[in-house]
């Protein structure tokens, strides 16, 4: 990279548009964001990128997952290109920053050098994967999964929303079905924008996260069988309340990080009993445990030491128990020559910096097991996130496009490995 | 009574084809019953219900609540009746003995005093209550309140089930909507046979079960507002989770019994969390509490002291509370000289008998506010009720029908006040 490109900064007002003009498809009376993979407000959401794209000049492609490139082409188009997005579906009754920020800071990136036309070595592509959030269709990370041939497209085509509708379907519906192959192709680097969160960043007060990866996620579900029985008849001693029961391992679940250190943070967010009637004893009950931790020999412990306790309970009170060991993801590191380049360039930039794990997977989570890949974290005010009251300072933003465009800039001029650069 | 009466007894074998008949109307694979109030399988339960009565040439008449009466008339028509009977309609896959077993009894009862010619002074009503269990059409024992006068009738019609089906209208489809007026009459005595639903009869070895009253019901909705969070970005000290604050709250109303003593009973039947996602921390919850003791001021005095532990585990957990004081009952005391004479005639019969109080409410506890009412309650094999695998011995069932006989038989020939027996 040329020396005169060390003091260019992207647009923060300009940036801010784009993210309110994203936030006004799908916005809710709550403040928040409705824009659910493949909605009608998914599909509006992506005609206006794709529009922005084009007043770019960019080349823009449609994958047949729906995820949506746009090249910026450089100056050898034989080599890997540098990759930068994230995804701008939403959480239902989620907020205006998660995912649309990584979108619109590549958006501004490209906008960026173009203003001052730059032109790099390596072609830049802004992508925007489809439904990361899982929240219509599960899995999370669906189209991310898939490009990086972790998923099986024609699996993934055939998942279903809670009202029937498939995958596939609801694509070619709003017109995002494309042809490019949706399969894994060499990059040179991948950088993804994103907000924490979480509190640390707000916490101490610094603007720039630097994840070395993200943890891992081990995800279990428990099954109680008690006895029901009429609430009045029934006297105290001879119950197998199975609400009692499973209130005594959600305290477990509770505490198990302090008991295990680590880092670690376990939690119980889904639970429903059997037949949740006021007056009968609860027969049965089944509930999630969720746990997270960068050290995934800890987290398996945990898990065996949370089982003897659950089983311990479960006799205790005269209930069967039954556990599933549903999903296991190992901690997954990042390109370290990326994540050094992410706080070198926050601190030549003037921002503080926090190295960090990323608690929440992402799209870069696949995309590490391709090429080289990185995340920039910026603050979440209060630490919310996936509600509607989620929020980011316009400042926090902007620094954080800043950090990406000149980590976008430094990989997108390295030359191929033997090589000088051009 | 003539003391050539003394030696009457009902026909066991009779009163088990009449269960048994009953039961394939509404029976589950399971081997219970699903004969919700106003079904079709209601209305046929009712049609057989009718044709026995009209077989034994009793005068039958459906009242506009849809309770059918079976009259066998006594000598003298001017004395109010001994009235005895219980409920057709069942839970959800409940039962086959819980109400059916008071309607055949009575039946069995009819049957018995026309077998052997037996006149009696006043006239013997058996009835068929409309949605005692109140599972269809909330709240529970809508019929027999109506007829007490606890309840308005229209504003009865007007209830709704789930699937928005009004009770009126229900009941003109199945044609027992009657023309006669669902109102208080005096009658002399009620008796009603039920099922214990619970374990202490077979527990100790007694066949009859002689409640003293029903007792004090009060019923609390607990709502928490936490905060919502993604799981895995949010440290584990600074979370609100509203199911771990639900879950000790759980434990504090399973141990309140044990802490306050008088044989009360405690329970959490309902617990739904909100987001209900296993990756989000849970932002708020809502639970139930029912409290059940013969001592109205000790099961106050429990609340007061719950509310106050339950402030301070929210406040512990930065969860807001908010508490509904959702219904009291106050306890509901027989008419001794009728609970002793279930007690005297079982002694005679040569069956063992038990104290105690009905921990559910019954028709009975309504009509108790009308005259001089009693139950006769038999053992609930492991205590099992309101679920398909309810049962009751049949030799239990007989000895109900036998206490219920010779007590409907003392009450008929009872004279008015100032008269001698005739």
């Amino acid at each position: 990279m040329s020396t005169g490109l060390l003091g260019l900064r992207v647009d923060g007002a300009r940036l801010r548009r784009s993210l309110e003009a994203m936030a006004e498809l799908g916005a809710t009376p709550g403040g928040g964001m409705h824009r659910l993979a493949l909605s009608d407000d998914d599909r509006r959401a992506r005609d206006l990128l794709v529009s922005w794209l084009e007043e770019l000049g960019a080349r823009v492609e449609v994958d047949e997952m729906g995820d949506i490139f746009g090249r910026r082409p450089g100056r050898d188009a034989a080599l890997p290109p540098v990759i930068t997005g994230s995804h701008l579906d939403t959480q239902p009754r989620g907020g205006r920053f998660d995912g649309v920020l990584g979108v619109m800071g590549a958006l501004e990136v490209l906008r960026t050098l173009d203003d001052h036309g730059v032109e790099t070595l390596r072609s830049v592509e802004l992508v925007d994967w489809t439904n990361e959030e899982g929240s219509r269709f599960a899995p999370a990370m669906l189209a991310s999964g898939v490009w990086a041939g972790a998923l099986d497209r024609d699996w993934a085509w055939a998942r279903t929303d809670a009202d029937g509708f498939r995958f596939g379907d609801e694509l070619a519906r709003i017109g995002y079905r494309g042809s490019a192959p949706c399969a894994r192709r060499p990059f040179h680097a991948c950088y993804e924008l994103h907000i924490e969160q979480g509190p640390r960043l707000e916490r101490e007060g610094v603007t720039i996260g630097v994840p070395r990866g993200v943890v891992c996620l081990h995800w279990y579900d428990v099954y109680l069988e008690g006895v029901a029985n009429q609430v009045g008849t029934t006297p105290m001693d001879g119950r197998s309340d199975a609400l009692v029961t499973a209130a005594e391992m959600v305290l477990e679940v509770r505490g198990l990080p302090a008991r295990m250190g680590g880092g670690m943070v376990a939690t119980v967010g889904e639970l429903t009993t059997h037949p949740n009637s006021r007056n009968v004893v609860p027969g049965a009950a089944h509930f999630t445990v969720d746990i997270r931790s960068w050290d995934d020999d800890l987290a398996l412990r945990a898990w065996d030491a949370l089982q003897a306790e659950f089983r311990a309970i479960a006799e205790r009170h005269g209930c069967g128990i039954r556990v599933e060991e549903t999903w296991r993801v190992r901690h997954n590191e990042f390109a370290p020559e990326l994540v050094a380049r992410v706080r070198d360039t926050a601190e030549r930039l003037g921002y503080s910096s926090l190295a960090m794990e990323s608690g929440a997977g992402h799209d870069a989570s696949y995309l590490a097991t391709v090429g080289p890949t990185a995340m920039v974290f910026v603050p979440s005010i209060g630490g919310r996130s996936h509600v509607e009251v989620e929020e980011t300072g316009w400042e926090d933003c902007e620094a954080g496009a800043n950090v990406l465009l000149h980590c976008v800039l430094a990989s997108a001029d390295e030359p191929a490995p033997g090589e000088d650069a051009v």
